[in-house]
């Protein structure tokens, strides 16, 4: 054993033992705890601010792009924005401690479902601080213990939220370990820590592409992620135009660095002519770039010819390909071909269609008639999120707080027996 | 790419792409393939009869021990157990296809989750040919595709029950593929099956702890499993002590080679001058040898002294460790260190305590006043299982068709886009 990796096995076991007392705590006290985080937070602000300014103008010497320093960067106002967030999830209800589907068996055996926290998550991010005040928020709410591995960037940063965390759940004579943010770790070391299979219950790792491959092909411990999004819309014949065309550009340019966001049109072919050149105008007014298929360009003179690298393409850009499809099931061979699993929207005004698309594509979010944008745990209902699944096990789509739990059977009898 | 990674991928595709097929037929498509599957089983029994006849006399020649050997033979009683189990199967609500948790949001939105297969499940069992048709009929009445890894000695019954899959699927225009039986894999074939994470969505191994771990130490596929089942039953102060020596004769002696079975007793000491010296001589009327620690021995003359190696161990044999306790939370931090999050039981007339053990006991099943044999799927009204999970990822505790399903979001709107 490498003296990092027992090292890190050792504060991994001691935030595991903290989480085992946070998730028999009474709620109230899980509840205190983020009350006097928001506080903490929102008032006693300026070591925060100091070591955020300090890390951002150390990252700007060592030349970090403008959009990578605005994500590092703390503020009053995103401080904050943090406060509310952490108020938020402190005011839904508790995720854990109820039985569900209660039964009395024939025989007088009563089985039941108790809801309880998955044990201890570990998790992975970039250098966005309010990354790990969330799921600090969410790990806390939801009785899990918390390992936080975040971008070496905001080091400084990070050792400030440590302290934060600590002294909100030390307020509550709660285990301070229970969140456990790391002093920054290399590769090497976080190979190490992803073997702890023995230890830690679930990782969730948030960030690019290339992070979340290196999470998942070395982990020993399971993995709750998305590669990435690559999200279509189809619009289907006799769809509402006006109403495609509205989607389309929420989807595309409301924020187009976030996975949700639109990054291929599949059009019927017989709403081409009518819904493409208009379309085509007012992506251009928005400073859309179109990759089209032959069949599209003849109604997008502006567009380029797409490659095949275009389909299936996570752009993260105001890049939009676009494909004129013969029919729907044209439609949906493209989307089992190219889709990722995270979102697809159908617009119809055929409500059988809109739930045949439902039944069949494969996605952790399949949606009629709205912007693939909503696909998000604060905008379905779900109070917030941890992160999006696109594979099945577990969690599928947004992964609020019921995801960051689980079932244990409780069994009563009075004396049952197996013959 | 290897030769038999090329070929398993293609199979595994192919299986893949039956499944999506078997998901989206109708309900009623799955149930009668289950009822012509009972018919195969048995009614046309000769070909699996005769299968099982040589791979038993093969093996017996190899020098099989005669408890393999009987797991490993089909016989006409058995057949029609089995065909009885997939009926039982049949007759279950149909597990997908509903859709759960419906809501409008206050903006009109309708958001709900239906439940679908999980997709693709690799299932790898050893020598028991009852093993893969449960499997099987679990996965066509939950709509997922099935890849079944069965032991090498059961050769040519694997082939023979392949045949019947494919005829029942194909009597009902389903793609036979859904439900492939494998020839058999050597472990490096195995090891390459195990790769298939785009594929496969899923890994259950049954079997011994050995082919368990070399499974999850192998596979990038999530697995789903225990490595075994060390049970503890805990007779509280104050319990019924008829009762409770009923349940440890029970969970010990029923069917000790199973994982469900007790392996360790934990007795307060207020109880043992009165429990252990009768439990003692009935114990030892049914060939029971005992392993007890110092306290324990004083009641108990007949009893080897346990060593360290002893708390903890899965015996399946008719052996039973046994630990006098100085309190409840003695045995509490005993089954903390020793337990597997398989089973655990207390015996107690105080509720609240039989509560609290429910709550703080880490296990996928825990329970008051009966024995640990009844954590099986069909023993606590799930209708069948395909395995017990201790881990707290996607299922905790024995696993039925609820098990083997997921939910998607399906999102409906009128245009929503987000602001």
């Amino acid at each position: 054993m490498t003296r990092d990796l027992k090292e890190l096995k050792g504060i991994a076991e001691a935030a595991a033992g903290a989480a085992r007392g946070l998730a028999l705590a009474a709620p109230e006290k899980r509840d205190q705890t983020l009350a006097a985080l928001a506080d903490n937070l929102a008032g006693g602000s300026r070591n925060l601010l100091q070591a955020s300014e300090m890390d951002t103008d150390e990252a700007a010497r060592a030349g970090l792009p403008p959009h990578m320093l605005d994500r590092l960067a703390l503020t009053e106002k995103r401080l904050a924005e943090l406060a509310e967030a952490v108020d938020r999830v402190r005011r839904l209800s508790t995720p854990i401690g109820q039985t569900e589907d209660e039964r009395i068996l024939p025989d007088g055996l009563r089985v039941a479902r108790l809801r309880i926290p998955l044990g201890l998550i570990a998790f992975i991010c970039e250098a966005r601080p309010g990354a790990p005040v969330e799921a600090g928020a969410l790990a806390i709410k939801s009785g899990n213990g918390l390992i936080v591995k975040a971008g070496r960037e905001m080091a400084r940063t990070s050792a400030a939220l440590a302290e934060v965390f600590a002294r909100s759940l030390a307020g509550q004579d709660l285990d301070p370990r229970a969140v456990t943010i790391l002093p920054p770790l290399d590769r090497e070391a976080l190979r190490e820590l992803l073997t702890l299979s023995e230890t830690i219950d679930l990782v969730i790792p948030r960030g690019g592409e290339g992070l979340i491959r290196f999470v998942s092909e070395n982990s020993r411990i399971p993995v709750l992620k998305h590669f990435k999004g690559v999200c279509h819309l189809y619009v289907d014949q006799g769809a509402d135009l006006k109403r495609a065309a509205d989607l389309v550009v929420n989807g595309k340019t409301q924020r187009p660095s976030t996975c949700n966001s639109l990054e291929a049109l599949l059009v019927h072919a017989a709403e081409a002519e009518a819904f493409l050149p208009p379309l085509g105008r007012r992506l251009a007014g928005l400073g859309v770039a179109l990759r089209a298929n032959q069949e599209a360009r003849r109604f997008l003179p502006e567009a380029e010819p797409a490659t095949e690298d275009d389909w299936g393409r996570e752009f993260l850009d105001l890049i939009l390909a676009v494909k004129v499809v013969p029919d729907y099931e044209a439609a949906l061979a493209h989307i089992a071909r190219h889709g990722s699993n995270h979102t697809e929207v159908i617009v119809t005004e055929d409500q059988a269609r809109g739930e045949h698309f439902q039944r069949s594509v494969e996605a952790g979010c399949v949606m009629v008639n709205a912007s693939p944008r909503l696909n998000d745990g604060g905008c379905l209902g779900l109070g917030a999120e941890i992160g999006i699944s696109t594979t099945r096990l577990h969690a599928y789509g947004p992964m609020g707080l019921r995801e960051l739990t689980t079932t244990r059977f409780i069994v009563t009898g009075h004396g049952h027996q197996r013959t």
